[in-house]
């Protein structure tokens, strides 16, 4: 998602300015009219690894049923909404995509998207039973062994980078909190 | 900061109209004229826990010389700049509020602001020196034993918690991250 150009002001529509509000040092699209600055910012993406068996030795991964990335894998995750916590708006992307019931658990992941303006969130979960039911950006739903993951057909870096760690954790036996940041843009 | 009101497109000036776009569930400001959609969604606070002495024993606070909770103290923290990472955003914070260079640590905190669609991050830090000079926002610095901090003149909840957990961290010997949720208003 690129960065909006803005023109006009959201709030009673006068073309905007580019201008330095006072006690700011960059340029915002501010209104001369109202006076509405119109920040944009990093929007946060919030998602679960929701995994199944004795041993969460399986991950629900859904395949994308839309642009960016149709027909690769993914796990739940979406955009967080005003008025939710990021809890609630990764058990809210995994009952979406994904149909399915979960237990959340902790934050595991945090990393950065710069350059298209995103931070991505994901949470450890479990899934309560395999009810599940594909929604509509969803062809279908897959729990797979973790280690017959498609890697080569992970539909986004945040998504790979986030199931390589909790591998790595699970084998390790000992969940902690991965941060990192993604600059640049990769070939898709 | 409620949530904006959104009347006319950012884009073409166009007067929006509420709808549910296609394949979403709830109501958004659509462009009649040129489609786009304004999506409103939290945004990300980043601020730093920056210490200071052998043991880490003081904290960087900063007095508020703006609104809201002007004259109150605060550790650096502000918005998330849209081409930034969350490490890079709390360290400018820091530079732009207080004047401080540090060395960035880990994710310490993660606490939604629900009613404000805010999600407020802080960082562990050590200050690099003591050259510190408040900046626009700021009337004063205060390097200060964590155990005098002034807990009924701290400016937020999200700074109060963040350090409430910073000292009991700090006294156990070991820091982990620490992920909550506010929702209801306080009485500031």
């Amino acid at each position: 998602m690129p960065r909006p150009e803005i023109r006009f002001c959201r709030l009673c529509g006068t073309a905007t300015a580019a201008s330095i509000p006072p006690g700011e040092d960059r340029e915002r699209a501010v209104c001369p009219d109202c006076g509405y600055v119109d920040y944009v910012n990093p929007i946060n993406v919030v998602g679960t690894i929701p995994v199944w068996g004795q041993a969460g030795e399986q991950v629900l991964l859904c395949r994308r049923a839309i642009e960016p990335r149709k027909g690769y894998w993914t796990v739940p995750a979406g955009f967080l909404e005003f008025g939710e916590s990021l809890p609630d708006g990764a058990i809210r992307e995994t009952r979406e995509e994904a149909g399915a019931r979960i237990e959340l658990g902790e934050l595991f992941s945090v990393i950065d998207v710069v350059h298209v303006g995103q931070v991505h969130l994901f949470y450890r979960a479990r899934l309560l039973d395999l009810d599940l039911e594909p929604g509509l950006e969803t062809i279908e739903n897959w729990v797979v062994e973790f280690d017959r993951i498609p890697w080569d057909e992970i539909a986004f870096p945040t998504v790979r980078r986030t199931l390589e760690h909790y591998v790595a954790d699970r084998a390790a036996g000992a969940f902690t909190v991965h941060t990192e940041t993604i600059e640049r843009r990769r070939s898709h």
